[in-house]
């Protein structure tokens, strides 16, 4: 049995009340998670479909690690859960946005509040090597407490 | 020649200052696009290397239709073109967010301001069909008037 409703036209994809998501090649659909309050992007994560279905059902993010090949629950080792209060999906449903309260100051496994610290030069032609710049990088809490050593993978929970 | 620098170590990734972005087996990195003034998430798009090099060079938001096969530039047919005023990458290098100033009132091809106009049903379990309720989803504009009929994709410029 599928978990989530059949693909429809493209009518009743954009403008139907039946959640039909679209899950890629690889069976993910990525979701986009901003923090509820302020509304800062915090990361991008990937989720399959027992993912969603899990984080529908516990209002609490779940999402699949690519690189380890697993279900993983945000918080699972910090205690840093994402509380969805919010989920929207898009116009042709293959993508989501998670509204989310954090029960930590920081979302990024660095340690920092968001995931995107860092500023891309623009204005500079393809080919040069491009500079990041550190913004609001500060770390808001020790990953190496939070998380122990060595220090883990960007999917670390 | 690459047109971006090579990756890195790890601790290069997350924490240098040269930007070295991951493309996934398609050559395709996410791109998250908000609102710069009301920090409101408008789409989700990608970008191939192509791209990801004209948005640096322009500062216009460039993205690859995956549908289409081909590079396209938001705002070409519509005129809804989004300027960018930073570009963000994240932690591990493989997603982006572009903060934009928008052209024109909407993003999304349906005339909605933002793509993610539904929300999803929240505490259901799995297996049953959910509802999507509309949200913000009055239309800023009439995309038969600015596209034409027939009705495009959602991939439409």
């Amino acid at each position: 049995m599928k978990t989530f409703a059949p693909r429809g036209t493209t009518e009743q994809i954009e403008e139907g009340r039946v959640f039909a998501p679209k899950f890629d090649a690889d069976g993910l659909i990525p979701a986009i998670v901003a923090d509820a309050w302020s509304g800062e992007v915090l990361m991008l994560a990937w989720m399959n479909d027992a993912a969603l279905a899990k984080s529908i059902e516990t209002c609490e993010a779940w999402f699949y690690s690519r690189s380890r090949g697993a279900l993983w629950k945000k918080g699972e080792t910090s205690g840093h859960v994402l509380r969805i209060l919010e989920m929207r999906v898009d116009c042709d449903q293959d993508a989501l946005l998670l509204r989310v309260e954090q029960a930590a100051p920081g979302t990024c496994h660095t340690g920092r509040a968001s995931c995107f610290y860092r500023a891309v030069s623009l204005r500079e032609p393809a080919g040069h090597t491009l500079v990041l710049q550190f913004k609001k990088a500060e770390r808001v809490f020790d990953p190496a407490a939070v998380y122990g050593e060595p220090k883990k993978t960007e999917e670390q929970a």
